[in-house]
């Protein structure tokens, strides 16, 4: 994206690695340099990325734009990848969902997670795919020994999707895109064409995808629990909704318009307030450990 | 900057050295990969650049952001150095050319060419001095046996500055800003302190700056004259004044406010075209290999 958490993920890796090497008693004329890639899609703000860079950095930065789906770098280049947050997009939208003459049609609503059992599969089966796609193109990137550390928010093995936090407000926001045209503000064609590409993996899914691509070894896996804001209702209601829209703009503009935002996002807003999302809804972090097999 | 020359010397760069590899009989699976790394100032477009990227490239593509008279990448990371009409921009107009009690103050110009020997030695000086930076940042860069393939706008050994075609150009628009100065629309002062940091230097004068550098044989340097346009006087007169706006607008902008650039660019087309600048003016590029010396 465009900063500033990068930073703080880099300068966290950064000291990492030199206090490893201290601590084995390197001389400090030994102590390795750093080359960091910032990757985020061709379309992302570089321009606002390269301007916000840190200037007593211990390290030197490039940006590497393209889709991190396929081959970035060439091969055996990269010690240490982190992603965080990123790898719950999907690529794609699952075909069978936006596919009238499936029994994965998601009709009348905008996200898998109270849908049918064939509309989850395909989600699930999507991000199984594009993980693997992530894994091939890092294994050959990745040197034998390296590591990818990798965080998604995610879900426990026994939560269902009804509960996670995030889906419980898609789902809110997918019935006020319907209330919207039930009132003939828009089609009802449009919600049914329209669904969010993102999915909450499990930590059992994760480990599973790694374990049938082969190339990674599992070296950690957790499924930590997000701290409870001390906000009030209508606080938090204003978050989430902010958050939601700087996520999911630029993906309704293109659907819906951006006629609609305003109006959609304060009746989402309200639609919170009065939601138990904030009791029921759970929030976890899936972090993961791999490191690339010998060969 | 943003494409799309960069990326024709690119695949220049990687078909000369795929052609290498294959006349010396090695084996297809045994090709190198090619990392490019795209360089330019932070505040560069690298957006644009990133959007025009070629989609069927042979390489894989980074942009890096910074200054090149400074490190850029770590240690004996590159093998090969491409840089082509960028380093005949100094890093700054040398102090003494701003400094009124200074012998090299360029009073009434904004150029160095047709000033007096001091200010041409502040110029030169100061050319020599940022070759001489880019040349030791690199030094540490490129490993051992890897090139700098240098390209920059000179003159020959026996051209005055004064028969630089782009001097030339330079020194009628100092003459248009004197002009609007006389007639009050801007003040004489802020035609004193406006000076452009261009310098072309000579094939000796880089010859000298590479040896005094120490760290490159100079192993190839060639001073090519540009090919002579057919077009009409006019024709060349806008193209030149097009060509020197873009490379000066942002300058002359920040320094005497965009108002004036309209007025400056139609006076400065018109004495272009009453010139002598396309029969006497010269135009030369300098093209250097050098290849980093064994420690």
């Amino acid at each position: 994206s465009v900063g500033p958490n990068t930073f703080v993920a880099v300068q966290n890796i950064v000291e990492a690695v030199l206090n490893k090497y201290q601590s084995q008693g390197h001389d400090h004329s030994r102590l390795p340099e750093f080359q960091v890639f910032l990757n985020d899609h061709a379309l992302n703000d570089f321009n606002t990325l390269f301007k916000s860079l840190p200037p007593n950095r211990n390290y030197y930065v490039a940006g590497m734009p393209g889709s991190f789906h396929g081959r970035l770098f060439p091969n055996d280049f990269l010690h240490i990848v982190h992603t965080s947050y990123a790898l719950q997009w999907l690529s794609q939208v699952p075909k069978e969902v936006e596919d009238v003459s499936s029994p994965a049609w998601n009709k009348g609503r905008i996200y898998y997670s109270s849908a049918g059992d064939q509309t989850v599969k395909a989600y699930a089966d999507q991000f199984a795919e594009d993980l693997d796609c992530f894994l091939h193109a890092r294994a050959q990137e990745v040197v034998c020994g390296g590591l990818i550390i990798l965080m998604v928010p995610g879900r426990t093995d026994t939560s269902p999707h009804t509960r996670v936090f995030s889906n419980i407000s898609y789902d809110i926001l997918g019935s006020c895109l319907m209330d919207m045209a039930k009132m003939g503000i828009i089609s009802e064609e449009k919600v049914d064409s329209f669904n969010i590409p993102i999915y909450f993996s499990s930590p059992q899914e994760l480990e599973a995808t790694v374990e049938r691509n082969g190339y990674f070894n599992l070296e950690r896996l957790e499924c930590l629990p997000l701290e409870k804001s001390q906000d009030t209702i209508p606080q938090k209601a204003r978050a989430v909704s902010y958050h939601i829209r700087a996520g999911l703009e630029f993906l309704l503009k293109e659907h819906f318009g951006h006629e609609i935002l305003d109006e959609l996002f304060d009746s989402f807003n309200e639609k919170l307030e009065k939601s138990e999302v904030f009791q029921l809804g759970l929030t976890y972090s899936l972090l993961a450990l791999l490191k690339r097999k010998e060969t």
